[in-house]
């Protein structure tokens, strides 16, 4: 294979950062526990990786990489929460979480996993309201066989089995100083990957060759993970940003996107970047790409306390169809970002959820153009008193020809 | 850093694999409604990413990596099949779907994501046993949010809504020979990044940097994901298998396993190797390795066409007992493999899934010594008619050394 132009990016050496202090979690424990009352909640039943991490700090790739056993946090509105585990937790569990109390059960027990524990603890929860919340809403996954939720749920009556992802949510909505800081840390590790792709791209590649080499570059440079890297490529342009890779091989005069959703220490980026192979874009592609840019500046300056979701999709919006330009088919333009890929609210008409100091963003605008072509950009951002702060690097004014 | 004393072991070229072709799909189509009739269903809609993408051929890292949107696939026992998604993945669909029907909605839209089309589609399959199955049972995680499916539950009366998930479970137990090939290169490319272990662990490095490290080499290697690698580590050995990887750094003395499941094309490996770092390790764990390598030898045999999980649990229990060793915490001694990192059955006492020539299962005794400490194998083998087949290449009969 012909070695690339480009010289590698030298990687830096980045210490990792300590894992939240118990001040961080008793904080969200507050938190929660003060949305609980105004949702008139007696406790919450969590199941979900982020939801769990996020409440018992709880940190484990098994027990969300195999659906065999269940996991389960219990956190009442009043008293001690408690960790409800298979046994094969204990050791994880004490080492990463803050909350004492455990009760485990020998899994797998297809026929009780760990339902007659629940039983145990919620039983014993104070009832104010005689309502008991698990993930159920709107973008919510149930981390436990619906079958078992349904038992469970005669199980502990009187109280009512209700949703609780509205709390979660609005819970998570503003990151802490901490929270940011690893967000931040994981933009800083894909933009430096997004830079090395002059070195990384080579003659012969196929699309799903140079996604393991960038997935490759962010883990070699302190991403934990990288469970999302799409890519599109195709001569002069793209026509899906959510797909691949493909065994199609590069070609002189391609334009390609790679969007990615790496891991640190619990927390996501999100933001792609455009790359033209060889040759200088059409001059339709490069106006297109200046609007964006335009489009996600004013996104950006959009994104300030007190605006909403619609706020920022409307700012970015006005700069496209100002130019007369059709908007991207995704349904919206960007959304929360955190501990979850894609996480409320949604940049999109009608959406009307507040930003807040601590709230993070993507701004992702994206155009229609030529035929059946679609452009994208994207960049995270933390809103602050004074509008949008960038956690990643700005993208290139002009999309990057990388020598092939 | 210092350098490593081992050479890094070359990577060798392996071309992609193509997709499944279309045959593959009608024959999954075809067993499929031969078990749904069995168990008394009309149809069945589809919502996670493995039974997704196993029925329709649909393959996506974007629908199932955010919770924003749902994504439906629906299967008639009679009458065509209808992929139903959000619009943003029309393009994806095409490409890599054998199924042509398709039906798509503006997503997000949180009041009703694709509800009306399913109640539409759903509606309009013939009704013979009036149920209709959804995956609710045992090892099952729904794709969807839990109230929209209640939601759907009301829409699409008199149908009632069942559990499929017990299907799609018998249908997946048995790997076609293209399904098998997967697997077996996905095991053949971490036993190389395995083999590589001694040119990738150096001093200074933590847990963290070598897990890192070690998901890059099966990046490079053709791995496409590498979605569970946990390690465990510690001075003389470990005392948990699902943890980590962690801040804690290398030291001479330490016994270390890593676990991982990674993923090529849609399938897992899930198999643990265990080294020594710069110090032969104790009388005490290498005893146990000998007697875990022995049983897992007994495993492998036991996994015959006809015999049941239980019957593998038994094989390999039986050499700890007999040499009074205490067995693992983990609840079995391994389990099915394939689209997910563990699938039924369960090798353990009480699981009497017969199996057939095609089932893949991962052989995994694990034993406990000395003070708190755990030590497992792992292989990953077929079921043919002659017994179990490794796609793995055997572990090494003694725990390697590694300089440091």
């Amino acid at each position: 294979m012909a070695k690339p132009k480009a010289k590698s990016l030298p990687i830096k050496a980045r210490r990792d950062l300590p894992p939240f202090d118990r001040a961080e979690f008793e904080k969200r424990a507050e938190r929660a526990r003060a949305k609980m009352t105004e949702a008139k909640l007696d406790g919450m039943l969590i199941t979900t990786e982020h939801n769990v991490e996020y409440l018992s700090g709880f940190t484990t790739q098994f027990a969300w990489n195999t659906p065999t056993r269940p996991w389960y946090f219990v956190l009442p509105r009043e008293g001690k929460p408690f960790g409800v585990i298979p046994e094969i937790g204990i050791t994880n569990w004490q080492a990463t979480s803050w909350v004492p109390d455990l009760l485990t059960w020998p899994s797998p027990r297809p026929e009780n996993e760990g339902l007659d524990l629940l039983q145990k603890v919620i039983g014993g929860v104070k009832s104010k309201f005689g309502r008991f919340g698990v993930e159920l809403g709107p973008e919510s996954r149930l981390g436990m066989p619906v079958a078992d939720m349904l038992r469970l749920r005669d199980m502990i009556r009187p109280f009512e089995l209700v949703d609780c992802f509205h709390v979660t949510r609005a819970l998570r909505l503003v990151k802490s100083p901490a929270e940011i800081e690893r967000i931040r840390r994981m933009c800083q590790i894909a933009c430096d990957s997004f830079d090395n792709m002059g070195a990384l791209l080579r003659p012969g590649d196929t699309e799903r060759d140079l996604v393991r080499k960038f997935q490759s570059d962010m883990l070699l440079r302190g991403a934990d993970k990288t469970p999302y890297t799409s890519i599109g490529s195709g001569a002069g342009g793209y026509d899906s940003i959510i797909m691949g890779p493909t065994n199609r091989k590069f070609r002189k005069g391609d334009i390609f996107l790679i969007d990615t959703g790496g891991r640190y220490a619990g927390y996501f980026c999100d933001f792609d970047r455009n790359y033209a192979v060889a040759r200088k874009p059409s001059d339709d592609a490069r106006r297109i790409h200046e609007l964006l840019y335009k489009a996600t500046d004013a996104g950006i300056k959009a994104a300030r306390p007190g605006s909403d979701a619609a706020d920022v999709f409307d700012a970015q919006a006005k700069v496209l169809t100002d130019a007369g330009i059709v908007l991207g088919n995704v349904g919206r333009f960007g959304h929360g970002l955190g501990k979850v890929l894609t996480e409320p609210p949604s940049n999109m008409p009608g959406d009307s959820t507040l930003l807040e100091v601590g709230t993070v963003l993507t701004i992702e605008p994206s155009a229609m153009y030529g035929d059946g072509k679609i452009l994208v950009h994207e960049e995270n951002i933390v809103v602050t008193e004074t509008g949008g702060k960038l956690l990643t690097r700005r993208c290139p004014r002009e999309i990057p020809v990388l020598d092939f």
